[in-house]
């Protein structure tokens, strides 16, 4: 019986502005990213966020990003390695501490915004939060695009890697993802997203923007927290895959367990 | 024979900007204080010098402070004990994943500054930062001002504390600091400052800075290590310390060797 | 026939976070307190503001605060003088240089806050923030606390002060606002904040929680942006003050018209 | 009687941490680059130097650079044209009222490092540079690369240009910088340093790397402030214009004088 992983980006709201409804998303999803202080999260408001996910069972992996809190770590940046390595370390480390003060751990890593988008081809910064990784604990799993050169090379370095694929975006032909800024690359409809991620589960494969089908081998969805319908659309999901008898469950359990 | 610890303030560098002489300190000291990202200090500055420390045997402390870096944390301010604890917790982990990345491990905590300040004597603050140490590993030492309220405190919430002298600063007849913007307060000359320390060690007593002779029952002195002539006045603590047989070496062997 | 002005709090989005509903507080207020980037707001965003109020001829105020964001402000601090007067000037003169971009002009300053209350009574943090104000453009009126003693400061240095009071707050017995923390602090219900601020504007008298007859003199009223009631709050203050006959607006127009 | 403008990079000290010379630097040079706040400089630090700017009548450029303090403000980003608009109005804004308390004022704008670097070939990033100096005052000059394409770029929008030579950098043939990490990009000898700045001024032309002669056509020269040898380079310099019977005068004078 096939089993799949459901995440979103958590522990993005900063000092008194709230971001996204992690409470609600933290009842549907099986792993959360959570934001570790770079991009977005301020420690009170992770360390809450933190005990939610832990009396939810939810696993918990940190969403570490560049050092860019005005841009949100969507700006591309160029740090050096030393730099690079280093900030990954820390934001980890930072999110193992307030994990262990709210009774849980940090399982997996999921880079975020312009750091996920670059690391997913750049071999040099690929390298660098790769050997972060491993600096801080080899046995954390790497969470990342599904079909993207990152994946070779983190497994390659001797990374367990889990592949995402995006509830609520459109491909191109060669597995990447539509530029957000082309007309498409967002799809909106609860029932498009639900039965293009049913496919995807059942049969490895997705529809392109331009209609060809392509395989997409992934081991988890992630569907975004910070849109109006995020809890709507987590639902249909949920609901569809249930209908099709796909367990959701973490990757950690069904890798590790 | 008796021992003793020195310690002092390191990694305080921010991005381009040194502060320090860190490796000619790490050759003096048997512990460091390395700060954290939030009054001073950057992944990348800290992990190189943390690098260094794991190469010297020195033992590491996570000098925590409060979120003020133009204020290099010295300004009072009064975040909220959810801010305080998360705060905490946060800069501990961060500072133990990059020692983990350098081969050492983080043994103990030692506020920084205004904190540093306000918890020796505040209940509300110092309560906020033992359960802070408690959450995140209840073995990490306490470091805190001999004679000091917080000292008590801590040791009844459970945890370790060693109490530490201040080798150029003068003492009330309380046992407190003199106010740095008090005359007298620091003390410059080298050969003064080693007279006092040995016979802190040697007798547990200092001459305040009305002549009278108090108590003082400390298991490290902090030598500073951002002035200028600081590497002097380690060198030469450290001969006076040799010259009367005192063992120099950290609390934690001392403690759990 | 009586006219006044209607403040409020505005441009306190940063980056990816938004706050509050400016666009809509721009339709009914007389003058807009503007964050600076200090406490909250990014330049981008507060230059958007600043073009709303601009088209809407609403008179824009510096709404400066302590440095720091992830406390909104609202932390006490105790920065030096040397500190507080150039944070003070650099923030003014950042929107001024943004409201000029934006075809309009910073006709007052009201600190933010932990700023705001310190300085209402305590005398060296208000001549610090009298005597930067008086740097940048002694024109530049000081909004302030109705009853406060920086008033009568602010006034003898040489300032024009503009006093406002709180719509939604209780008072006490000596005019003070009473504490956050305390039942009734806070006023939610749109009638009754309409009636006191009509009577206060009337007859420039409120009454205090413990059911007294103060003296408010107040030329401004703040209502604020960042509640899910404020824009309903504020129609119902406009609607009922236009209902007495008292004119909207803004005390430049009023003083220097 | 030919005369050149001698620019540097000052008011970079942040918080506790210090940087560079201001104050040998300011008897030395005829233009002061002074950092904003985003990559480099706190408001008070800032403000002393622009005192001891005005009391040696050197004139003041808002340094204005990327948000990245931790990078100093030399790694590459991409903010939108928004932010990138804004946030050089909010710098020069900034610097403007704290000049204008140190009884001095902006003259000219010159972006820093990574930004400096971008803008000079950039078309989008440098349109947005020229559009704020243009939104804060047009008659600002912008201090920009000797023969790069933002010179007639800025000069095509309106803006008055001052061209500027590095005085301790080679030079490639095609007029660009050799890259920092490239042997010989950087010339130490003092003496050689003022040879090449006296013939680049009396000659209009400079030796590249390869040998080759190349025009250079400079109003200013750029000497770094924060090399252990910036004074004695400066000093040098000085003596051997003058030696030449070159005046040395900021742009300012020489153009609008």
């Amino acid at each position: 019986m096939p089993s799949i992983d459901l995440n979103s980006d958590l522990g993005e709201s900063f000092g008194p502005w709230p971001m996204g409804n992690d409470a609600a998303m933290l009842e549907l999803v099986t792993s959360a990213n959570i934001a570790c202080g770079f991009h977005a999260g301020d420690p009170a408001g992770i360390l809450n966020v933190l005990k939610i996910a832990a009396s939810r069972n939810v696993v918990i992996g940190a969403h570490v990003g560049y050092r860019d809190l005005v841009g949100f770590g969507r700006r591309n940046m160029d740090p050096s390695s030393a730099e690079l390595v280093a900030d990954t370390i820390y934001q980890v480390g930072a999110l193992q501490a307030l994990a262990a003060a709210a009774g849980t751990s940090v399982r997996y890593v999921k880079p975020h915004g312009a750091l996920y988008n670059t690391i997913a081809n750049d071999p040099r910064q690929a390298a660098d939060v790769i050997a972060a990784i491993k600096a801080v604990d080899p046995s954390l799993t790497l969470m990342a695009l599904a079909g993207a050169p990152i994946v070779a090379r983190a497994r390659d370095a001797g990374l367990t890697v889990v592949c995402e694929a995006f509830a609520d975006r459109s491909y191109n032909a060669d597995g990447s993802l539509v530029d957000r800024r082309l007309a498409g690359a967002v799809i909106h409809d609860p029932e498009e997203i639900s039965k293009r991620m049913v496919r995807m589960v059942r049969d490895k494969r997705i529809t392109t923007i331009d209609g060809a089908e392509i395989e997409l081998d992934a081991q988890s969805i992630c569907i975004h927290g910070d849109t109006p319908t995020a809890v709507a659309i987590a639902q249909g999901l949920r609901r569809a895959l249930d209908a099709e008898g796909v367990t959701l469950q973490s990757f950690v359990g069904a890798f590790h367990g």
